[in-house]
């Protein structure tokens, strides 16, 4: 709730433009036709000269155009997404050109159920025509062409807003260059339909509703805030509501043995219903959960595939833990889709207690994604890269190694986790500070973390990647090795990486990374997507190395593979003269506590890799202290190996 | 949803007493009065002379007395709970006299608030005072005295019907012999009372509700169904959900465009709304669901440990795996409190995806456990212990091992198991047979089960063991070690098992079981609570193995365990010379599918103990062929090792 008023956007006025005339109405996907179209939107910053710093920002189920600021002196809270909208925040007002608009449908001011009916001089209530998320986007469509806005940076939303992301995505290919969809869905699962469904019929049975003509009278309050009730439940976590209220009674001690609500959660719930009421027009929920309800791309397009089959944006998809509305499954099936296409997909799933709504909530975490990818995808990616550079081998017989960019590269400074590999690098614990000036996200890299970067060789496994390839490193980590190959060899690389602060470092390096537990598989990406897939130092720590292997095959044409030696004289030799499981500087961990849960040498690889008929297309044996392969007695003298393996014809 | 009505209870007839009169009333936890009080009931076989053989069954809150059978022949459905109750099933009328009442403050039957108010001459409506579980339990045993059941086996209840049984172990700890918890919880969590909060306010603001007097005229339909459509959708499981509906249109292809119900799921939700009007009273439904809600032992005792303290009735605690209104996890903070106290607890997490409503269409795998759990709890256990025997040792070098029950053992062919066991002992894949006539549940021995159990020496365990004392088998399988431990020394035996079906084996053998993966610790376990611990053939298994390993020193005096040495001589040479991992008779998987993450030698192990300060008591280094323990170079020579460690001082 990292709500940061220090930075607003001040005071601003939400406009209103119509957008559709009377007399050319516009043509819904019900089939019928609807005019005039008025929009109420704001805008905030500045369109440069390029025009291409514009984002737009879909609201959700409640929101509305305010988005950031306040529009009169005697407003008491600032607009819906405050933490996320203002100068040097998120969506950072002084870098881009900020544009939202009510969606077609609402009741904040652009044309709904609750607008007048040319037709009959009266708000249409339920003969307002049924409207479908893409209506809504071909409203904003005419919105921005009414504001001259031409190409768009990126389309921003959460919840109902991400299901216009998507849908813009799809329906305005050309037109925008990064999408990011939050906490959202390609479609709703019977269980969210249930709860809408019974939203709806809570407004549909209240004695107040009129068919929707309640104008005049006695608005349906009672059945919209039991709707709204209903809905609170599934924006909550049952883990936040535990936390947030657990069974306190309100004001009491003792029970009242009556009907009152008591329990605090009550209190609340009731709350929200009746400030629902108060803000919100029961028609215009029925509509948009309708909408909702409706939108399914794997429906509209054939499969979830082919919906994405010809978007162009990057996309950054987020999900957070506990949000059991719209899950963190539903974000993978997209992110699925969008990989089996092809596309750049980045992907986190935010820890998070907050449910649903976390995506009004983690102004944080998230903000430090969004900036980094706006900043990725704003900013042509290969002109940082560029500030990356060798330094030469190290005279003392150390190989070549990563070398992080001088100080006279600013732009990169701004990078996390430089500082992280720099103290690293010295052998000490390391503090990285991740996204924004606002965005602070510390962390520790574990011993474990070090241990495995510190045996990682960059230089020799680059060595073995042909330039132009297309390369994903399984446990990327924070993308170095990728963003050195993007720079040396101009390959196009992708990652995989379980840590959410790695996640967002790779995110800010325009690495399109997805979080993912390796374990999961790589069930989306199609058969020899990449020309190599590179496992450094983790084959021994996966539990089913079998399966991910094969899988790995089945992704790239080429696997590289490295992982310390268990077949090193010294292993061997501690077992056999002092009887313990060896610890050595590749393997320096104890039985008990090892991460390496599973011990091979480069003789039982070779033996796996001729049980699953995998060719091993080059070895490099290597030991400690020289850079060069170990030539003599590999098994007994390397202390850790590359392979590179393949499902052609043996040539080693 | 194996409803069997092949073996039905048949034509039964629900009956009314008068338990309270109108002159001695009853006075209820509120703090207000009530009578006359009614109860309708049911029952079904036969009470025996010894009366030690009834069972009462709570139902839930849409339930009632009819729980199984037809009342009358035009009658379309059995009772609510068919396939569990009958002769032959779950809970078997022909062995057991089972009774059902309708609670206090339902609408089948017993006094509710839909009853003739004696002072008004009209139904009591909201002049009905407020109700609590411990009063629908002090009615029900009013009843029970009617019927002169001075005794009961067993209380069965699922969901609030839970709630009921866990009242009655505390308020009738003598009366009874077993509890069996289903799908319940000791409190509501903040989400359950807010579905349960909004599911009351659709009714109360049900503009015919009028006070809960509408019984002249229409009633708050409207209301109730909103309220039930809420409740069922936290009866199913979103996994559920989805396989049963998905996004199915009902009867048509294309979307409707209107606000009419189209999906499945919101044609289903509306038929369970409407068809719950016609056969429930709303104002029963607000106060089961008060009754519900105020439920909370923890608040009521002081804690939940202090609410169990007195509790005599062994637990059978049974969660199902996709439950989200009452969670595995509440479950199993309940079995937490019953295990702090040392209660005779056996908890399983039975793995479905019917959610809440499991507890009613799980017949198959719930029966089972009930079933088995009713038959320990009837039956002494020490009977069935004595016909376990031993065979002598074998004549050609074969150590003394456990041996099955002969065919003169017609008792013990019941318990499921043993055939898999002796199938086991000639090497065959064994499939075995759980629960009783109506419940097959096959499952095969997994190659690793196996060699697990091979290699587990049961005899050498053993006589590590003083008689009388209280053990703790952690991984104990199907229960075999305890039972035998149990015959032989008259141990007090408790076990942990992850595996479902093994666990059903152990509630039939009569144990406390509890299914827990030992990675997430033994919390709850009191300090020392047992004088010995058996770890065996798992250490090399587990993730954390020092962490679990001081649980087991913590909640046992003495912890014994055995594991397989990497240190044999056989390891050594093979590391040394053919520079592989590896590969034993008693280390018999290769290092890409071994289910051991972690590789020790004695000497692993001995050090290990030292850094925790732990003593080595007695080590019994094995070799496979002699039953004789390792006496030279143990750690070169000994296939596995038994320890028996302690925190107390070294005596070795």
């Amino acid at each position: 709730m990292a709500s940061n008023n220090t930075n607003s956007v001040g005071f601003v006025e939400t406009r209103t433009i119509r957008v559709v005339e009377r007399e050319i109405p516009l043509r819904l996907e019900c089939g019928k036709t609807l005019g005039p179209i008025d929009v109420a939107y704001e805008t905030y910053g500045q369109l440069n000269e390029a025009g291409d710093n514009a984002v737009l920002i879909c609201h959700a189920l409640s929101g509305n155009a305010h988005v950031a600021g306040y529009n009169h002196a005697e407003d008491k809270k600032p607009g819906w997404w405050e933490g996320m909208v203002g100068p040097g925040k998120g969506i950072d007002t002084s870098k881009y050109f900020v544009i939202c608009s009510n969606f077609l449908g609402g009741c904040s001011g652009t044309t709904g159920p609750c607008s007048m009916n040319p037709e009959t001089g009266r708000p249409y209530g339920l003969d307002f025509p049924i409207i479908t998320i893409a209506d809504m986007v071909r409203v904003q469509k005419l919105l921005l062409d009414k504001l001259s806005v031409r190409h768009l940076l990126a389309v921003v939303g959460g919840s109902i807003g991400g299901m216009q992301v998507l849908q813009w995505a799809i329906a305005y290919p050309e037109m925008m260059d990064a999408a990011i969809p939050i906490a959202t869905t390609t479609h709703l699962g019977a269980q969210s339909i249930a709860f809408d469904a019974v939203g709806r019929s809570a407004i549909l049975a209240d004695a107040n509703f009129a068919n929707g003509h309640y104008h005049n009278g006695q608005i349906p309050s009672h059945g919209l805030a039991i709707a709204r009730m209903i809905g609170h439940i599934t924006y909550l976590s049952e883990q936040g509501m535990r936390q947030k209220f657990g069974r306190q009674l309100r004001g009491a001690e003792k029970y009242s043995y009556d009907f009152h609500s008591e329990f605090a959660v009550e209190t609340y719930l009731n709350h929200q219903g009746q400030s629902f009421v108060d803000r919100f027009d029961a028609n215009s929920y029925l509509y948009i959960t309708k909408a909702a309800d409706y939108f399914d791309l794997p429906r509209d397009y054939g499969s979830l595939e082919e919906a994405f089959a010809h978007v162009q944006a990057r996309f950054l998809v987020v999900s957070f833990s506990s949000d059991w509305l719209f899950t963190p499954e539903q974000s993978e099936a997209m992110v699925d889709a969008l990989v089996a296409n092809g596309k750049d997909v980045s992907f986190c799933n935010i820890a998070s207690s907050y449910g649903h709504d976390a995506f009004l909530l983690e102004d944080g975490t998230l903000g430090g994604f969004i900036a980094n990818f706006l900043k990725a995808s704003h900013r042509p990616s290969h002109a940082a890269q560029r500030q990356w550079r060798e330094r030469p081998a190290l005279a003392s017989g150390g190989r070549p190694r990563l070398v992080l960019p001088s100080h006279d590269a600013p732009e990169m400074s701004e990078v996390p986790g430089q500082d992280a590999l720099a103290a690293e690098e010295q052998g000490q614990d390391a503090l990285a500070t991740v996204g924004g000036p606002h965005f602070h996200v510390k962390r520790r890299f574990s011993r474990f973390e070090q241990a495995q970067r510190a045996r990682v060789d960059y230089e020799l496994i680059g060595s073995l990647i042909e330039p132009g390839s297309r390369v994903l490193d399984v446990g990327c980590g924070d993308g170095a090795l990728l963003v050195k190959l993007r720079a040396d060899k101009k390959i196009q690389g992708k990652g995989i990486e379980v840590d959410q602060d790695l996640v967002v470092d790779c995110v800010g390096r325009g690495i399109a990374i997805i979080q993912r537990d390796i374990e999961r598989g790589l069930g989306s990406y199609v058969d020899k997507s990449f020309d190599y897939v590179i496992l450094s130092q983790t084959v021994q720590t996966i539990k089913d190395p079998e399966r991910v292997f094969q899988e790995l095959l089945r992704v790239g044409r080429r696997v590289i593979v490295s992982f310390p030696n268990f077949g090193h004289w010294r292993c061997r030799l501690q077992l056999l003269w002092t009887g313990k499981v060896p610890v050595t500087r590749q393997l320096p961990f104890r039985w008990y506590n090892t991460p390496n849960i599973h011990c091979l040498s480069l003789r039982d690889f070779e033996e796996f890799c001729a049980k699953l008929g995998v060719a091993i297309e080059r070895r490099i044996p290597l030991a400690r202290t020289s850079p060069h392969p170990v030539r003599f007695g590999p098994n007994l003298f390397a202390e850790q190996a590359i392979y590179v393996t393949s499902r052609a014809a043996r040539n080693v």
